[in-house]
């Protein structure tokens, strides 16, 4: 069995992950890490655990933890794992970080859009960008996984067979992307408040989100040129799921059937992307799955793509995602425990 | 392997069923019946299906199911399943039926509330009433198993230990429940569509719903006296859930701390049901899972209880319910495919 | 013109306030305050006043309000109006206050309930429950309305007509009611987080919420009869309206005909009471409005009444209620500046 | 008083029309059409009417109504108002068709995009444009009023001064629109039904919506140039509201800055137009009123422009700016009727 570790298991995709390692076959979970819940029982934060899940919260740190754990779990704000991951944690154990302080490669890039000093850039060097379709072999072969954002993973994966088959104008690329609550985390703010979102519909940080620069660093290799797009959320009312709608114009002649077979044949076996066609994915359809479903469309008229992916925010958006890096990493079958069917109209 | 049937499996109830039976270890499923979508694939319909169920929905009938199937779910509309299932049936199949027309023993009540002729009485001897915590034994040794409805198996429970060790008056049980709008089904009505139901909550169906005779007969039977009780259903904007608030005057001294104990021993080693103590339970912590969570008051100043139940509708409700029955009829762990822990929040 | 200052003007009953006085055509809104945004604009506060309100919140007390204002609004928490008015403020000016202070006449069980000592216990002979439908009169001469609680408001009004009548057990008396979100007020806490209530329903404060006194103090009165009863809030994921279901046992004969009579006499003439027969009002439509809709049925089989009532919280059982009191208080047609037609879907 | 017809009044669009001309003071509704509920009480198709309006629902023809009504105005589905509408009817009363059947100038583009015979072409050229601030005096002039499509209102109007001032490439114009669910309509349709809805979020007719044509005639129009775009709408659960998010490849040099003041500029005066800036308009503060809310962001880094707007999709996508353009026409103040505050959170 896997000892594995999570600090700030509390938070909703903390809770994701704790969940899924509760129900996973090959993992015990040795600390169920909270700061603000330490000392509490975890079926008092969340009853969903009554007569499930024996454990009480505690606050260990990722030093400490590194001695027994084969795997720790960090779902924290950015800026602190970075303060807490050293050479010394990541020879005794597997690191995987489900914030953003290892996303980036180029430290100056993550200073600048994070607004916080990076305390172990170091270690970026060693840091795998964990989204298995890209990086699966170098996920294998590191202890610091750096579990990408969820709007970052659903962008990515939906227009990465038209950047590395370089089918359009990479400096054309809009991605105007849609995400549930949670996406927000559970921070007690009259932004979250539930008659503040319900029956609403805004964009946020235009033009400023901090997801820009990964999505643009991993098309960017994948494109093997320097790409720079336009990423533009929205907060929907809703609790769960991101969709991705991503605008570029084509450089070559294309039509919709053409592009589907490019798409299928990029992700041929691949055990989380299903590609759906030429109609629009829904976020409903990959709820509580760690699935992307993809379609495409060609515009005959304006010459462009329209590209859609579809996610669970909480599953392949992070805890998910996170536990499919531990499969890879842990030589398992990357789907045990993440084989749920979606559960609908939930 | 159990080889299952599913007639009537693109409702929500019998889609919620088919999404159980997929991932129970015990069961293949042989027949995903649908009239409505008949030679349509089922990930057409579901697309959460896609790549995951290989099926397309057939339209058997009973009689020819059960010469292969080990057990059939029937999810109709009440009123057909008597015109199918007979006792040649029954000599060859188990049935599972997840309507209405097994449930009252007394044919004269269930032509009564249901306003239609029923066609097989004389099977009503037969049936037995699939509430595990109640009948788990006659479970264990029937062909013809008649799944509770939703608001009844949420009502039922929730005041089960308050009858059976005698401690209300019973002519003075009123029960307040309200449901997600799962529970009115997937028809294509006016009172279904989304802005008529979003922001908004209504009673309906006042002093007169159908679920009404089955929580008496129940009750009665096990207080062993006749109850009378009066039964309010609400129609809550989401998409999932029962609560049930049930009130009734103490005939005996109670505190809330006496009744617990008695919640608690009444409950003792039963898997599906938490009692969570004074507090209110609340649907989200048993979405997607069997449990029904309950909880108990007594309010010295007015001399009454109130106990107060959650379920998923769809799972202790419905589906989840009905593979506990199968479990118990075939002699499985009763949980058995039916150890989901709450995705929250979904 | 009516010179209008509002305290507490940025929570969403104090918002409501704001916005129907803003429409009013015999009121000047002299003063927005609000503590928390003292010095910003109130279009910055709530960007649906862009272009329509140029105003800036301020900090004011009661006291130097009193010297120009002719009525005073008060939407603060309970506790802090009780140290603010005096007799000095209540020979210049009139008080509404829709907070809890002045509701109840014995300061005892104010003190009991709410745990905290009254400030000004004398006045509360001086204060008239702003109930208009059953104490129009008094209000007429007084300058301290306490105006209803949102829950009282619309459970007294429902079940006024059986208590005055005599129709009804008294000590048989069950309400439970149901309410939107902004009820719960405009708190940054993790119980009005978006996620946290979405897609669930639950009981709170059972048998102990502050609104049961005041439902009993006017039962009581009105009924000639001490009333003790039981009161159970729930919290649907809406953002407005109560659902007040209330239960009772006949004490005479009665049927659904002979009841509806009685509610319709009742409320003859009343300008904000809307009798719907024998189905259950629904929330959406009275949102936005300062209906109360009232439902009842009489249940042969178990000898109960069921009567049901619904308003919009914010405006009959609050701000429009407010305002109907002012316009009672200044003699101007009861209707003015309430007269809106809801606006449906919305 | 002008007396106004309504053919559709039941519909989502109809009935908010019926709701502001009920409150309009210039205005008496001499004829409330339905064809389903012909015969019906409106107060028992919408209860809010209750006490309120005392009308019943008819289904008299335009050409009868021309003989009384002053205006008549159609919510009908496209196709059925081009065969009722003629010369004789125009020479008697003043039609504002809700409809799409008048918007396209060009037949054949109208017959391509909606697969449907035009029965009345000729009367294209005597039609106008509905969209007061693009076409203010020809409406004044004109018995055939177009009323404009929600979705392509709010996309014109956000796009207007970036066209009309020459400062995008034209070809470059991509439009990512998001619908709540009144904007599909009040149809018993499994799309519409709740649990579909909820809590999920999709794209839909991908590049071939028919309100595509239609914007681009009208910025066409308005930048002397024939433009070509795409346009992406989406469901968003909710009831109401469009926000539109458009997005452009600056041709000149721009910043934000400069552009808000273009933004200012261009709509100086009008009415139900806000700027607010360089944060995104929230469909929240403009639900239940005439305002179009609109905002605008230039991104350096990918040389693009961010516009975008916020409408309430049944009023000024709506019923709303039908009620604005018969105020034009008939020579009454813009803002009449129309000058409600946002209640929020409703």
């Amino acid at each position: 069995m896997i000892k594995a570790a999570i600090i700030g298991a509390t938070g909703y995709a903390g809770q994701a992950l704790l969940r899924i390692l509760t129900e996973h076959p090959e993992v015990d979970v040795i600390h169920v890490g909270s700061r603000s819940y330490d000392g509490k029982r975890i079926d008092r934060v969340y009853p969903l655990y009554r007569d499930i899940l024996d454990e009480t919260c505690r606050n260990l740190s990722v030093s400490a933890l590194a001695e027994s754990a084969d795997v720790i779990f960090l779902a924290l704000p950015h800026g602190i794992a970075s303060a807490q991951v050293d050479e010394a944690v990541l020879d005794k154990t597997v690191i995987i970080d489900l914030g953003a302080d290892y996303r980036l490669h180029d430290v100056n890039i993550y200073e600048k859009w994070y607004q916080v000093k990076h305390e172990s850039p170091d270690l970026l060097s060693t840091a795998v960008y964990g989204l298995p379709e890209l990086h699966r072999t170098e996920i294998t072969e590191t202890n610091l996984i750096a579990n990408p954002g969820c709007y970052t993973t659903c962008s990515i994966l939906t227009l990465a067979p038209l950047v590395k088959a370089g089918l359009i104008d990479t400096d054309s690329v809009v991605i105007d992307a849609k995400s549930g609550v949670t996406g927000a985390g559970r921070g007690e703010t009259l932004a979250n408040h539930y008659c503040e979102v319900n029956e609403n519909i805004k964009a946020y940080k235009i033009a400023s989100h901090r997801h820009t620069p990964e999505i643009e660093q991993e098309l960017s290799l994948l494109g093997e040129t320097d790409m720079t797009l336009l990423f533009t959320p929205h907060l929907v009312p809703m609790n769960r799921g991101i969709l991705s709608c991503c605008y570029a114009k084509a450089s070559v002649d294309l039509t919709t059937e053409k592009l589907a077979d490019i798409y299928r044949d990029f992700y041929e076996g691949e055990p989380f992307v299903r590609f759906v066609g030429n109609v629009s994915p829904e976020t409903r359809w990959v709820k509580g799955t760690n699935f992307v479903d993809i379609g495409v469309n060609v515009d005959s008229r304006t010459g462009r793509v329209i590209a859609m992916g579809a996610i669970d925010n909480l599953y392949k958006g992070a805890a998910g995602q996170a536990v499919q890096n531990m499969n890879i990493r842990f030589g398992l079958d990357e789907r045990t425990g993440l084989n749920s069917v979606a559960d609908f109209p939930v």
